[in-house]
């Protein structure tokens, strides 16, 4: 059976570039990159190699460069490590309600330990006004995180605006780029950010894999303490397997970005296009133009998005209904509640994430594929009968 | 030229089984395991068979494993989790003053959000008294974190001991057997700890692995925030491919446990013996017998470990001064401290941590090669030369 698998922001098969770079480290280069003898050295060398690359990749300097585990920790070493090393200077944090989990909660977190959070509400596209950061900012404010591009609904932020006030108020502001670095150039000078997570996932490495870049000199409290690695900001020996595979994989992405971009984009359209034509009653979700490359979110109304995943599934068509690690816990998309998505269109979810290697070919399969299983659905929905009714 | 490598505990070769296991969630079996359709289900159920095989090397059920990304990790949430968690019921943590550093500062940390630490002295062989911990316990401590074996003396603790009298107390009751799983059996129950840290290093698993046990039911703050992954309990999207390995790794080492004891003890003796016959002014380190089987540990007088160690790495042997995580930074173990070693004494500190692939013959060979680099390090040494004139 054909195979189109269209939820890249999921997960990716690392390419065989990537896994090749990882071998030898399994047995020949073993060594722990800490240790003093030469063995250990010649790993340390080549996973500060690896730092820079992934510098590169946004612009950083490789000693700005922490390797995490998953963006997930990134995000929660951005929000912890800042929330605690500056509690003397105050209390209080911004974020925008359609941020990831793992800012969210790590948020909710300090709300337990008498600190306060504004979540900021977005407009029907999901974006954050940055005037309203401006008006949110306190005295006591010590962290803005507001993320750079939207896993559910692909709307990228104004996020040169937002650093630009926060600068000006002096406060640190923490991006989490996990669905834009990989899909659009990320550049933490133009950006103006002072914290940025970016994960493995998004360029092709291993899963397990991330990085926090953390402009140099800010107070950081870590996460996981411990010894000397990662210059006393995560304990733990490194991932040096992983810690490879998210170098290659950043040094490939980046020379392939601009065509990786156009290919997106045309892919995407594409797509839009034939779900537009083909099918009715449908909601694109987030910015029509402000949006990642290779993302395309709908809500398709009167049907279950966890039915609409089963059925294309069984056509060799794989996407998505939301975000991964939402997915089982959450009936409602608060990324859909948020832009103002009625209940009962948000059931209705599914986001395309797309890849390089996906074609033409593959989009015309799904446009021809959609529609009857949609249609399908429908046909079974009260929801849908009830509509026709009225 | 002929390679010994008897540094173990600070990384090992990932077996060729292991790196087998691992190779098809690289590319044919990539997909996220929190998805809904049939690709994410099936790495799910592999992931969770995994599970099984690290519960079943500790003999705890499989909804007790949580994974992390080290054990540091692993360790930084067992203290932060609890003491989070538990700050109702107090604000008190006992630990022992030669604990890993991912748990000493973790401690520390606690210090300053007005938690209050007790750090218990050990006696000459790096024991814990049992009694010295009913003593500490106040009606506000929460937690008690005493680790199972030290990697850098070998001493293992009496846990059960220890464990009676937190479960009479009331107080939880950690351990960090990083050292101890794969190198003894280990066994939840009868320990009777309520959460304990094992890392994928100790058992031929790659780094960036670990696992924390706790007992079912147990209040746990996530260190990392996120999504519904681990139940909840640890956010941010599995790394796959390591748990992979983790649980082949804890599969095969579990069988070979009684043979590979057999092999480690009995090699270690060995060393032990030539070094005695042939070196003189040796301090071993940790307790005789209550030790780790392939640990050995020598303070060898008026020279110092690092150079020790570059002098033997250039006959092709690799052994550690201490703690990898810890070797560049202190120029003293704070583990040699707590025991007593004299300072000058402790920088002559040598770790050898043996492997079932460490021979009869390799450990011929250091005996061969280790005094006359001695020698000539004592040669060299101010220090002797005083203790020759004296």
């Amino acid at each position: 059976m054909k195979m189109v698998y269209m939820d890249h922001a999921s997960a990716t098969p690392v390419r065989r570039e990537v896994v090749e770079a990882m071998l030898p480290y399994f047995g020949e280069r073993f060594a722990n990159p800490s240790v003093v003898y030469n063995l250990g050295s010649e790993v340390k060398k080549v996973m500060e190699e690896q730092r820079e690359k992934v510098a590169q990749l946004v612009e950083a300097k490789p000693g700005e460069i922490i390797f995490t585990s998953s963006g997930a920790e990134a995000n929660n070493l951005a929000i912890k490590g800042v929330a605690f090393a500056h509690r003397k200077k105050g209390n209080h944090i911004i974020i925008s309600s359609i941020e990831h989990h793992s800012v969210l909660n790590a948020a909710r977190f300090f709300e337990r330990l008498n600190y306060e959070v504004t979540f900021l509400s977005v407009d029907e596209y999901g974006l954050v006004d940055p005037l309203r950061i401006r008006d949110a900012i306190r005295s006591e404010t010590i962290l803005v995180s507001i993320m750079h591009g939207n896993n559910e609904i692909g709307t990228i932020q104004p996020i040169p605006e937002i650093a630009a006030i926060c600068k000006e108020k002096g406060v640190l502001f923490h991006t989490d780029a996990v669905a834009t670095v990989g899909n659009i150039p990320v550049n933490v000078n133009e950006l103006g950010v002072d914290l940025l997570t970016l994960s493995g996932i998004s360029v092709g490495a291993p899963k397990g894999t991330g990085a926090l870049y953390f402009r140099g000199g800010l107070r950081l409290m870590p996460l996981i303490q411990g010894g000397i690695q990662e210059s006393g900001r995560r304990g733990g020996t490194e991932n040096v397997l992983g810690i490879i595979g998210l170098g290659k994989a950043a040094e490939l992405i980046r020379k392939e970005l601009p065509e990786r971009m156009q290919h997106l984009l045309k892919l995407r359209n594409g797509l839009l296009a034939g779900v537009r034509q083909n099918i009715p009653n449908v909601t694109f979700t987030g910015h029509p133009e402000k949006r990642l490359p290779g993302h395309a979110s709908f809500c398709f109304e009167a049907i279950e998005g966890e039915a609409l995943i089963f059925l294309l599934s069984r056509e060799g068509i794989y996407v998505n209904t939301g975000s991964a690690c939402a997915s089982k816990a959450l009936k409602t998309s608060p990324v859909l509640v948020a832009i103002g998505v009625p209940a009962e269109i948000a059931q209705g979810s599914v986001v395309f994430t797309l890849d390089t290697s996906n074609t033409k070919d593959e989009v015309n399969y799904v446009v021809e594929k959609l529609p009857p299983v949609v249609a399908r659905l429908r046909a079974m929905s009260p929801l849908w009968k009830e509509k026709a009714v009225a």
